[in-house]
This record gives structure tokens, sequence and C-alpha cells, in this order.
């Protein structure tokens, strides 16, 4: 099963799951997939930043790649985003005979111009191979890469295997409009568009025209719940059961922290045995737990499936 | 009256109104300036980056500072951020001699090492005299430039008339924790700890122990409110006003676009004549409106304050 | 005398001479100003990043400018990069009144996107009037923004007054050709390029199409020479000459440290009376100017000029 | 044999040959060792960032590295720089178990204050292990992140196995006489200095107390002499060899083009067989070469060596 233009819906961004003493937790990946299965997940994103892929060599990337892909029949997107393209397509080859539905590539931060954009994406897709669906991740805050919609659609032009794109400029409002827009004018083929940053504008961004969400929030029935309503035209529940998750959803989005809040809460919600990174990992704090755990009381009284 | 380091409360960041020609907006200044010092604000700060400052030649810079200055006898805060040392010195003295609190300064872009921004600071205190209060604008997003807490416990050794940091570290709340530390050892005198990032954690930054906010955010009574309530130990009302703000605020808080959505909901709520920002500037597109007017109308019924 | 898109030669880097307690070098300026008519500068132009510009309050910057257009019959652009417009539109007024050929622009660090570049010369080309000629100055090593020469095409395309490349990319030799090669296929209209980068590449720069240079090389007799001998075919004399000052002009170019090796040997040449630069400034170490000595003595026996 | 902090000379950083398909050309490597072991080279670096390192995946990194490894004498350094520390440990357990001398590691881009730089190194180093010698690569101008003086103490102070900086800083004389003159009043071990950048500042690097070079000019013959007469006290023979090869040794370090350079005049010297780069790369344009054989014409009537 192959990625495709029309994606909709919920692709959470997978953490991987450790023990306290560095290894590969494989019944937490399973328990973690079965999870994003149930709770009605479209699809899977494995590897991107917040899957800590870095820490990982090799073989265990393919291994926690291929191990995902086995578990669930949904689509999996495996980031293969690196520092070369050796690296880049060596690790896409192996995990598209894994049987993964894409891959998503993220620019190296050097690039600074719309034909230098263009370009990397022109020889990233040579590398993976016309036959490989790939993923445009646009995440300028922390890639420092900026992708004007006129550069996302002389990729997606030059392309035909850019399928998707994960969404998460800030402000980005606007560059959904505008991309929709080149859609309705015909300058620009269909592609989904699913959306990032951890989720803080998900609501307003379904209502611009985004297919659904690509973040890795610890709750992602609401951002199942939210881009659902949002599609059913109930706008006032959306923006209810978002507003709800907001405090915490914030809260996980800071950089560098956010990762652990995020994987502190999956093992408070028994979907991970453990919240631990591999190093180098900033832990949280007592005061910071205790800070979870307090967003956690509140958001129970909103939400009964975060009374954990 | 000068700034001291046991500052407390909310100090806004107060915009520069215009004219929609591009003209400042003097009736505006004197109804916004009189609008803070109603709801309880402790100070003011002008001529920050959400003030619009480069976009005042020098003549006009000090014009606004001096009328805000003359309209309110709460201590007024100038940003005297300048590439280089010359405007920074002269901007400086004549804001104080109009009565000026105190200054604000931002560290440039390019400064990287522990040691350069240390001399920088040095260097800054040198230019605008030993008996002008300063903050410190800690403020990486924007700048580039990180600061550890012990660069600030040095910055703060170093010069007698370093009394408050603006802080808008992210994530920032275990900043705020090592600072009240380093006091609490005794290995830096106490400042005042304001915190700015538009208040997207005021909640929690005030229990780490901030004494207040230092952000512009459309309903400065909400800030206000929160400082209160932490400050009494009620910190269950704290939360529920600021996630009932929580909504608006994180979408006043997108970069770039956020000075438009304040100017919008200041001109709505009768405070500005127009939401006009001079050139070069993005507005906010009639969606956007509509978004801020929904946003608007769902907070309406949690804070009448805000039924505009 | 406007500055037009035919100028060529060399149009020195003006630095700011100062006295040993910071104080303007009236003096030293006239005395440089007619050093710079003498041995054969087509222009000057003042208040560039190696002026110290931001060093000066506008009232100083003012002074300097008119100081050196009164006293000198060449044409004089001014450095007029501001953070913001304001300060850039009433500078570039003041100087233009006093009499200055044009007004050199550097983007800021900021602008990323192709569009971005563009949209900041269109509206910096409006708020210094249609009737201004202008510098593009293109040094992504300082400013870290890229502009490739479809870009440029782009700038010299929307604003008429665009009359000259101040060319700094590194390496720029190619780029050189393709905005030549713009020229001769009819999709660019004529400008001046002149080089600055240090002079590091006048050599092939000249070779590849430069109009000549737009440096402060502390021998600027050099650049004319081989600005003059590249024009007349003479391509050994002209590799000659550069070849003996380039391990000197090498040394010069270091970031920061340059300009107190550009001060020093002018005032070893008895053009400046000092080499004092304001603070915050980087001076020679001992070491370092017994290096500059060394140097200098090894230049004067490949060329007379040399030896001070 | 390991690298100790007493290694003195050059260690040509050696680019990877490749065929004009993109295999990896074996028989150029061969030769390109000997070469370097013939011209008195008192070591090696394989897969520095001159070497195309993240063009090639996991396998053919270290068959690289193996092969010259095997076919000399000479300590061999390996860069084994990575954006994960998995990555990074797995290489440098292979290399080592090799035969490599020692490992090279440069700073990520994100590193800002002086704790995280002393805190990476300080994990890396427990990466790798306490009986793995490393080099620290001090490069600002690509890498961004700036190490003070005290900051190399601080890493020197911490990790037994660091044993060498190649320093690349720019401007940089200063600093190297500042480490030395640490070493001299106790407050840090003695490591040897290699410099990189191109070597566009040996001359003077050798007289202020480095070791030698680290640098892949194509002509390290020319290095060799610098670093001995130098060593030697000729000191008018260093810089008379040194000037002779300035100017291709400045058309040589133009960033992107260098290695392009490079390549080709060592395959115009019969020592690689081809000058192709894996994709993607920058290649000369015909003007280029044309520049390059010129100034290998010039040069070879100062130097026989360079009559190719």
């Amino acid at each position: 099963m192959r990625l495709t233009p029309d994606a909709k819906g919920v692709f959470p961004i997978a953490p991987t799951p450790f023990h306290p003493d560095g290894r590969i937790d494989d019944a937490s990946i399973d328990r973690m997939t079965d999870f994003y299965g149930e709770i009605g997940a479209a699809g899977l994103t494995v590897l991107g930043m917040m899957g800590e892929a870095p820490k990982l060599d090799g073989a265990e990337a393919i291994a926690v790649a291929s191990r995902v892909i086995r578990r669930t029949r949904l689509p999996v997107i495996i980031g293969v985003s690196a520092p070369g393209f050796a690296a880049m397509g060596s690790l896409a080859r192996a995990v598209m005979e894994a049987g993964a539905a894409g891959v998503m590539i993220a620019p190296p931060p050097s690039l600074r111009t719309d034909d230098q954009i263009v370009g990397y994406y022109a020889q990233a897709a040579e590398v993976i191979g016309p036959d490989v669906p790939f993923v445009i991740q646009d995440y300028p805050l922390t890639l420092s890469v900026v992708m004007t919609p006129g550069v996302i659609r002389r990729i997606v032009a030059d392309n035909a295997n850019c399928v998707m794109l994960k969404h998460e400029d800030w402000p980005g409002l606007e560059k959904i409009s505008a991309l929709r827009a080149f859609q309705r004018d015909g300058s620009m083929r269909p592609i989904s568009i699913l959306c990032g940053n951890g989720g803080l504008f998900l609501d307003f961004e379904c209502e611009r025209g985004a297919d659904g969400a690509n973040t890795g929030y610890a709750f992602p029935e609401m951002l199942v719940d939210v881009v659902r309503l949002s599609a059913a035209g109930e706008r006032a529940q959306a923006h209810d059961i978002f507003d709800a998750h907001l405090p915490l959803l914030r809260y996980e989005q800071q950089p560098g922290v956010g990762l652990a809040v995020r994987k502190y809460v999956l093992m408070r919600r028994g979907i991970l045995a453990s919240d631990a990174q591999r190093k180098p990992a900033g832990g949280l704090s007592a005061t910071a737990r205790a800070e979870v755990d307090f967003l956690l009381e509140r958001l129970g009284r909103h939400d009964p499936r975060a009374r954990v």
C-alpha cells in the first residue's frame, strides 16, 4: 500500500520507546502501534524528529520501522532525512522493501534560495526512486528553511512522487489557504496536507483546508476528534474539544522538553512502559512532572479519556 | 521614579498606534496609556519589538516615548536596542531626560559565546551610564542568542544597574527556577523577572517564581488577574482564567501576524482608533479576521470583559 | 551628479577616522578624501560596513557623509542600511540633499525566500524615492542572505533606480558570469558591478566582467592598477601586481580584525592620524602589528609605493 | 598506533576519489595514500568535510577508511561527525578496530552556549570510549559554533582522550596564541594544534605556535615546506614558498567550489584518475578550469613541483 495524495486523517508521529537502560522496547512499540490503530489513526509516521531517529544506528532504524510496519495494517511513513543522500537512499530502500507506504524528507538547514530548495528535492526524489511516494516536511522553526507556497508548487510539479506536505510553518494558516487556492486555480495538482507543529493550530488548520494532522500529541484521540468534527462541519464541538486540550498541548509543544512530556503522558496512560529517552536527553524535573500531572488532572474533568 | 529590582506585576508591551496613512496617532496613544493604568498595570514598556520601533525615526521614537511618560504616573521602560551603541546611547539619554524609569536592551543576533554576551552588556551598561536601570531581554527564538542562567548571573553581578530580566526563553520554566535558586543560595542578588513570549506560559511562570508579565496580549486584564491570583495562591482560579484566554492568546502569539491580531483586537475594544501598522507590515486576511472574531465570541462566554 | 549604471573603476570603501578619544577626526577625513582622489579612484563609498556606521549617531553620520561630499568632486555613495525604513529614509534624504551620488542598501539578515528579498528592495526603493540611485549589497558571508542571479535580475527589473551591484558573494565568479550573460541575452538591462569581499578575487572578477572594485584595501592604488590593466588586456601584469599584494590583502581580509589592519596601514602611510576605532572595537595585538609590519616590509620589495 | 598530543607536521585532509559514474576509485585511493606518504606527511585525515563523507553510506565509509589505514604506516584520523551519537559511535568503533589512530569530531550547528559545547564533547567522548583519542574540529565559518579558548581548555580538561585541535577559526591567530599561553601558565595541558581553513594563514599560524597543518591543499608539499621551514626558523623562506602558492591556495579555498578545484589539480597531477565528485556536486565551469590552469602555469614558474 503506497501513500497517495488523497490521504486524510491523523498520522501520529510515533515516538521510539526505550527501556531505561537505552535498549529499544519492542513490547512498547507493539502496544503503541496497536493503540494508534484502535483510536482511529489513518496512518503512522516513524523516525520523525520526535522519534529520536539520530540516536538509532542504521540497523536499529530499519528494525524499528519494520516492526511497526509488520504490526499494523495502516500505512506507515518513515522519516529518512539525513545529512547525505547515501544514508537517505539506503534507508529508503530498506524501509520500502519492508513495506513502508512512503518516506518523509526534511530539507537540510543550509538551504537558502528557492532554487536550492527545489533542487534539493529533485535530487532527493531521484535518490529514493520515482516509485517511492514522499512527504515534504516544511518546518522552518527548527530547520530554518523557508518554503513559499510557490516553491512547494514547484516541488509538486517537478516530482510526481511528491504526495503529501507535512505543514508546520508558523504562522502557517495563510499558507494552507494559498496552496488550496493553487489547486482550485489549476496551477497545482492536489496533494495531501497534514499538519504538525505540535497541533497548536489544528483547529483552524482543518478549517483552512488541511486534510488532517501529522503530529504526536499524547492524546491523539483529540486530534482524531478535531479532524472528524471539523470535516463534518461541527465547528463549535471541534473547538470545544481542542480548547479543552490546549493547556496540555501547549505545554507539550515546548522545544526539547516536549518529547519528555509526551513520553511521560504516554507512560502514565500505560502505552509506553517507560518515558526513557536515549542519551543525550533532557528529562523532566520533578516540578515539571507535577505540572503535567496538574494539567492532566484538569484535563480529566473535560475529557474522560484523559483520566489517567 | 527609577525602575528597581523589586518591580512586580504586569508591564504591558505597548504597541505604537498609527493612523491608516502611517502618521502616529496621538489620541490613541493617550487612550491606550490611560487604559493600561485603569486595568491595574504596574508599568509600561514602549518601543519594544512589538512597538514597531525600527519604523520610527529618532525624533519620532523620542516623541512617542515622551508622550506616554507624560501621560501616566506608572514607570515606563523604553526599548533602546540598536545595531550600534551610538543610537542606543542617544535614545537612552533622551528618554531618561524625558522621565523614563529605565531601558530595555536586547542582544544583537551575532553574539554567540558566553563572554561575548557578558561583554556586550558591559559595554551597553557603560554607554547608557551607571545610573540608568536596564532590563535584559532574553529572547532566543527571535534573536538567536542563548543565555544560560549562569550568563545572566554574570551580567547581574557585573552591572549594578541591571534590575530586571524580560524572560522569554522557550522552553523557559526551568530557567526561572534556576535563577531563583541562585538567589536563594546567595550567588545572585535578586532581580525582577517579568515574562514575555506572548504570555504563553504565564500560568506556570508565576508559579516558578516570576514577578509578573511583560507582554502585550490584547486583554492585559487577564495577565493582571493571573499574576494576582497566582501570588495569592489561588492556583485553580489563575489557571481557569488563563485557560479561557489561551485559544486567543495562542492565536495572537504567531510571529509576524501576532501584532496585526493584537492591534485588531485593541481596535475592536475601542482602545486604538485603527489597527494600522506602518509599512512594511503584514495585515490580516479577511479569513484571519473572521477567525479572531470567532475566538472573541467564544471567549466572551467565559470572560465578560471580552465581549467586544 | 547621480550614480549611473555605467560606473567603472575603483570606489574605495572609506573608513571613518577617529581620534583616540573617540571623536571624529575631520582632518583625517579630508586627507583621506584627497588621497582617494589622487590615486585615481572613480568614486567613494562612505558609511559602509567597514565605515563603523552603527557607531555614529544620526547627526554624526550626516556630518561625515557631507564632509566627504563637499571635499571631493568624485561621486559619493552612502551606506544607508538600517534595521528599519524610517532611519533608512531619513538618512537617504539627508545625504542626497547634501549631494550624494546614490545610496547602498544591504538586506536585513532575516530575509530568506526569493520573494522576501525582492519585496524588501521594492519597499526600500519606495522609501528612498524613485530618483535616488541605489546599490544592492550582496554579501551572504556576513548577512546570511543569499541572492541568486535571478533574484538580482528581478530587483533590477522592478526598480529603475537600481544602478549597481556591490558583488561580494563567495564564491562569486560564476555569479558575475551569469549576470553578464543575462545582459547579453537581453533579459537584464546593464548595471555596474563592483566587487567587494576585500578584493580577494579582484584579479579574476575583472576578467569575468566586473566593472571595478568597491572595497577598502589599504593600498587602493593596487586595486586601480588591477582594474586598469585588466581592462587593457594586460593580464599577466594585472596578476603580477595583484599577487604581490595578496599576502597583505589576505591578512587584511580577516573578519573583525580586518578594519584594525586597514586603519593601521593607513596610519603608517600617513593618511590617517590614528588607527583608533570607536568602541566596541577589537584592536591589534603587538604580535599582529609586527606581522603587518613584516608583510609591509616584504611588500615594499615588490611595490615601491608600499615602502612606508 | 594511537594519536598523541605531541603530533606535529602535516596531516592532509584526503579527498575521497570517485569514478565518473560515482563508484569509489580504489586505485586512486592507493595512489593518493602513497603520495601523501612520499611527500612527508606526518599522518592523514579521512572522511573530513572535504572527503564527501555524507555521500558515503555506512559500509562505504568503513571501507574507505580501512583501505587507507591498511595502505599506510602513517597514523590515520577518521572524521566521525554525525547528527546523532549512534552513528558516531558505530563508525568510531569500526574504524578503531580497523586500526585508526583517532577520530575527529565537529560540533553540531545547533550548539550555542559554552556549556552546550562542553557538554556535547563530554557526551561524544563517552560514546567513542575513553581509550579513543579525538580531535576537536573548531570551524565556526561552516558550523556556526564559536568556541572561546576557555571552552577549548574546558574540553581538554574534561576529556583525557582529547589530544588535538583542528584549528580553523577565522580570524584565528590570537586563538593559537591564547591556547599556547594557557599551556605556558599551566592552566591547560599541551595538545597538538594543527591548522585547517584551507591553509590561508598557515605562514603565521606556524609562527604563533601551531604544530602543523590539517588541510587538503592540492600541493601538500608546500604545507610540509612551510611547517618545516618555520620550525627551523627560516622565516623568509617559509613566506616565500607560501606566497608563491597563495594565489592558487586562495582560489582553492572557495566554499563549495574548493573541492572541485582540489580534485581537478590532483587529477592534473596524476594522483587521482578523475576529478569526479559524487552527486550532489558543483563542478567547475570551463572558465574556472581555465583559471586554475592559468594559476598552475604561473605557479610553475616559482615552484617546479607545480609544473603539471
